[in-house]
């Protein structure tokens, strides 16, 4: 299965794409985080993504824990897929992706704009140090071993 | 063509998926930008991954100016892949994704610590208001039409 998954890679950004890297994943979690999507008729529409890939990926997402099955409250309606903490929290990257499309292919201009709820300000995404509290640019990031390194560096 | 492209969608992180959401493409830039590599030979021994996925990769990344392609000094060597400013531009992309990745994927401690250059400090991606200034979390993220928008939000 050369090739196929990202199993002989121990990085969190490999694990992170094996369970959110196939092609509609993020953008199904952008419908759900920011157009309050829950229900598979509203991905389906939204997204014209064909029912049987969609719904491949909800049931994969509710299997990895980014989102939770919840029922009407008959018990009767279509389930509704409803984010979990660890799909919330995919948020940044879905900025991040934004952020650099928006910069580097919409030509005119960004289709979206994120905001800051309280005071209607843009978010943007930054790095930050968290010793001296600065903005970190690309050229002055660095990758260095962590305890989850199994391998000299 | 349903479900094979994300041409309908008029979103920013959809064209960038376009362009760097297949599989590897993103760890080939995180190998790129934070491991330095340059050479075919160094991303197909570091990835592990099928030459011909590679070179196709390569390729499309050099078309679409995420690299260029760099010669060594007597023309003889194999080319060079080289990040440009588009393609270093990634980094807030892979950096969110590594810290999600260490947060809900990585049970045995994140094995890369992303750091400032300068004083060492571990580096921490944020979503930040353009107007108060103050860290944004996904709970208070909103999304509205910005001036590309083409339809009603």
């Amino acid at each position: 299965m050369l090739g196929r998954t990202y199993e002989s890679q121990n990085c969190s950004a490999a694990r992170a794409l094996e369970l959110v890297g196939e092609r509609w994943s993020l953008l199904i979690f952008r419908d759900a985080l920011f157009r309050g999507y829950t229900r598979f008729s509203e991905f389906e529409r939204g997204l014209g993504i064909a029912p049987n890939i969609l719904a491949a990926r909800l049931q994969r997402f509710v299997a990895a824990g980014l989102m939770d099955l919840g029922q009407g409250s008959e018990g009767l309606e279509l389930p509704r897929y409803v984010l979990s903490d660890k799909g919330r929290d995919l948020a940044p990257v879905i900025v991040a992706l934004t952020t650099w499309g928006d910069r580097w292919a919409a030509s005119g201009g960004s289709p979206v704009l994120f905001g800051h709820d309280d005071c209607r300000g843009e978010a943007r995404p930054q790095i930050v140090c968290a010793v001296c509290g600065r903005r970190i640019t690309p050229a002055e990031l660095t990758a260095r071993p962590g305890p989850g390194a199994t391998e000299p560096g």
